[in-house]
């Protein structure tokens, strides 16, 4: 199972070429990391940073870009979890424009105390969530 | 008539102390002015810049920031054309979590050519549409 | 006096239409704000964010953009303290191309406590520095 | 040989958890390929882009983040060439703070005409230039 999401091209993501300047799509891939915490795995990711005082930053992310995106373009994105370890995963994040597959990243990331800078295993709950959305 | 729009605040908007970093309130009162484009006056903003060759650069803005703002807050926006020159207007927005104002902004644009630099009044049919918006 | 520092208009700064992005100008702006803690008042600003857990948030800004800045502009951006009361103050942000003014802004900052989010006065060494920065 | 250039992490870099967002280092880096463009390659990157209508999109990146960084610190940003093919490259940069390696960058980019969308052979004088930072 995937998790999607449609994010459209703002002025803020564009470039003077019109369009997509790279590092924005790995903002857009964390938008959607965020909209899967939120309503994927039942954890506001708002509170999770704020009051459980957890995150998940990113130690390795890859990425490909294939087509090109312009401003106003509306891309599906999907997100499937490839690797579930006791404190890390990987996912990978796909960027299709209609049929066109535009971008396609993978990354990994650690849940990590804010207050320690260790890292924290995922709870039972929060592991059955991404199970379901494990793609492998 | 107002345009309303709901906006997130997302990881890359909010800053070490935790809130909205200020400048990203204007990138998201610009998706609104994208959004208000594209739907409300019918004009895809993509194709306004990229087909048309219009754009509508801020010339002055102001804003008044009330009240914090925190990462997964959802924002209300409220985006109203204030005044309605031959190529120019004012807007106000608006950003509300729930019944709190957390900031308020003007804005004067001109529709401009990308092409030549210059201004270009608004046509017939694009300012009957921005005068159901007016808001005085 | 007057505090300088020159910014390259980068890639991420500019749009579709090849010209800076004006929401990027107070980011802009703001760099310069932390130059100025750090360089001009002896405050390094990471330092007065992450130890001392003081920031300066924006309560009221304003800007016009006078003339176009394109990618690969050098801007000189000039900042002077228009008031100086006991926790807040305003300054003012001129930004310049050769001889041409591109972009004036003003700007109200309140010093806070990230803990307590209350405005604490500033101490007397940082008045004295902020005044030889009175620009009236 | 490598290019190298310090960048300092500004508040729009941070997240709320007080370390740079992993999407700004790709921010940073772009900011030190413009600068190699201009200064050590002798082809001003605004001029490249806005006159020569030529630009460098990424097909592909991957990056590793091994130390994290903070608001205010410094990071010295070296970038070096490790493939030189007819009308792409790739390059390596690596972010330190002092002797710790904070994040370490690999892409490839592809010489491309803004106009016609199609890849453009460097030229002699282009090639020769890149060769000297080529860091095998």
């Amino acid at each position: 199972m995937r998790f999607i999401r449609h994010k459209t091209l703002h002025f803020q993501h564009c470039d003077p070429a019109g369009i997509i300047f790279y590092p924005q799509y790995f903002v857009l891939f964390h938008e959607v990391l965020e909209n899967f915490w939120t309503e994927a795995l039942g954890l506001p990711y708002g509170d999770y940073i704020r009051k459980q005082r957890l995150g998940v930053p990113a130690v390795k992310t890859a990425a490909e870009f294939m087509a090109q995106a312009w401003l106003g373009d509306t891309l599906r994105i999907e997100l499937g979890v490839t690797r579930l370890g006791s404190s890390s995963l990987d996912y990978v994040v796909e960027a299709w424009r209609e049929d066109t597959l535009c971008a396609r990243s993978t990354c990994t990331v650690v849940q990590t105390s804010l207050e320690t800078r260790r890292s924290v295993p995922f709870d039972e709950p929060l592991r059955a969530r991404l199970e379901d959305y494990l793609d492998v």
